[in-house]
């Protein structure tokens, strides 16, 4: 990778959403942001309940305090001290591991907030801390989650499922539809169209000649339509379209060797025909490092690559490694792709 | 894993067909067994060329060397000479790297040759060599490859494709078929017959109540529904009935993280729904010491777990880690497995 003329002077400011409030994400992100060895440093904005987050911090005796601000602050707060940004979220207890309503309400509330503050640039990108959808929807919310939530909040019609780590970085043309519904949707439109964002995303990330790899969808890219004629008929299509646009792809390669190659530094990016293409190798290699990545909103959106966890939360226990990874590459993604912009615009 | 009482205490035979002699296959065989550390040791017989053997063998500077033998040796030949059976093959000129029909009938013959000692207790596994399905086909061979080949010769109706490494095992349901076919084939009755293959398999290697998890096929193993229902309707009531059979099976798994949980250790063996669902993770994880396990058969059969590799053929640069892997494998199976036989019976 090669450094950009983009490259901002000050550093992003990232907005971060808490999420549910009696899972880890409390945890991992005062964890993360007690982490002071920043590659890619950043200033901080939380959208959250700042009294919680005071007592957590001191539980695990970590390095750093947070303050309910009415907006977003002018300068940073100095040293150690986090602006929260509350607004209006009722008062919930702190029950590590309970399914709240309240609580699922509040994720929702500041997901909104911070959708907004990036979308107008009051913050240069979004971090997002784990929900339950379904405690986010017993709370009133009519979305099922993250993805849904901000693609409807930005009316942006098509998002792709990615996943980032250092020598892994996987987009999805397609998520959570089965397996029947996953072959389907091998389209050569869909394709294109993440192969274009993909390409964007990593200019937009520094690289200034993205190398991006397409999968196959049947065993051995279906050995000349031996078993299958999706390679012919919908990828190689849509891989020939994109290197008319100059965009450096190549594909459709077999499915089980393709992760390998980018893992030994072929390829920056994989485009996946389906979830478990992509997720399979992800997990395996870089299981707790990964960030979640969603590409075709109108900002940058990352988090960690993992779920509310009640089942350990509250006792400190959880790890930080992909909550801190998801800031530090909002960051680097932010400090590259955008117009330098100061907090509270 | 455990001992077994079953266990030999002669080393057991093993056949090894060479192959196409024009791939990489004369190469890897001669440094496999220059390789003197076997923690399986075994009993060599070659289905191939004396002559072409002993050529390469002293081209690579190996401590091993060839000898024609007319019928299935009594004894031992003594330290490093291996036993060739011709089998009245054509005398093939080695050329590397050429697509040569006659080298391709000797290939078929040497298999079938293999597979009628292996039935009738003459070696008690089989080793194969890679070969290249085409040239076979050019001469004169029926088969589309060895494992069709196999079950022909065998009247095997259901073989699994296999991949085995240290800590990875996986079966695959299906294996050569476009994924709208092996979306179709996931069903009770294959995957129980997988289930219970696998099991006595494990078994037969030594392992005394082997471990085994069922791969969904759907995302998230289908969410309870939210995306796909094969996990309720075939996977769920296999895992079911072999449970009620006594086997340790747990199941169906979100197949985003079965390999993994497998790689750290708890489970022995995962069942996997489709071709790359088992392929993507292996070939990440165990790319270069991985062997071909065909299940189904009468009789052990191993192979490295690549192909000819024209390209690379007769430079002394082909790795033979997974043919090592795959003699090994075959050692310690049929040393647990089967009765004890003598050579040459």
């Amino acid at each position: 990778m090669s450094s950009s003329s983009q490259l901002h002077t000050s550093p992003p400011v990232i907005g971060i959403t808490l999420g549910d409030s009696n899972g880890i994400g409390p945890e991992i992100l005062i964890k993360a942001l007690h982490e002071k060895v920043h590659e890619y440093p950043f200033l901080p904005v939380v959208y959250g309940d700042a009294a919680l987050l005071n007592r957590v911090a001191e539980k695990l005796g970590a390095a750093v305090s947070f303050e309910a601000v009415p907006d977003y602050p002018a300068t940073s707060l100095g040293e150690g001290s986090v602006p929260v940004l509350e607004c209006g979220a009722k008062v919930v207890a702190y029950r590590p591991g309970t399914e709240d309503p309240d609580a699922g309400a509040n994720a929702a509330l500041w997901i909104e907030e911070g959708s907004r503050a990036a979308l107008t640039g009051k913050v240069n990108a979004l971090v997002t801390c784990p929900v339950n959808k379904d405690v986010m929807m017993q709370g009133g919310c009519p979305y099922a989650g993250h993805t849904p939530m901000l693609a409807a909040l930005t009316n942006t019609p098509v998002c792709y499922m990615s996943l980032f780590a250092d020598h892994m970085r996987i987009v999805h043309i397609t998520a959570h539809l089965s397996m029947r519904d996953a072959v389907d949707a091998v389209k050569t439109e869909r394709i294109l169209d993440a192969i274009e964002i993909s390409h964007l995303t990593l200019k937009q990330m520094g690289f200034q000649t993205p190398r991006i790899a397409v999968a196959g969808l049947n065993p051995h890219a279906g050995e000349m339509g031996a078993f299958g004629h999706e390679e012919a008929e919908e990828i190689a299509p849509a891989v020939a379209r994109a290197r008319a646009q100059s965009i450096c792809c190549e594909g459709p390669f077999s499915p089980d060797t393709v992760f390998a190659k980018m893992a030994e530094g072929e390829f920056d990016l994989v485009v996946a025909m389906y979830h478990d293409q992509g997720h399979i190798p992800f997990k395996l290699v870089a299981m707790d490092e990964g960030v979640h990545v969603t590409l075709g909103l109108p900002f940058v959106r990352c988090s960690p690559d993992h779920g509310t966890a009640y089942d350990i939360a509250g006792r400190g226990e959880a790890r930080h490694d992909s909550m801190y990874a998801a800031l530090q590459l909002a960051a680097r993604w932010a400090q590259f792709s955008t117009t330098t912009q100061e907090v509270a615009k």
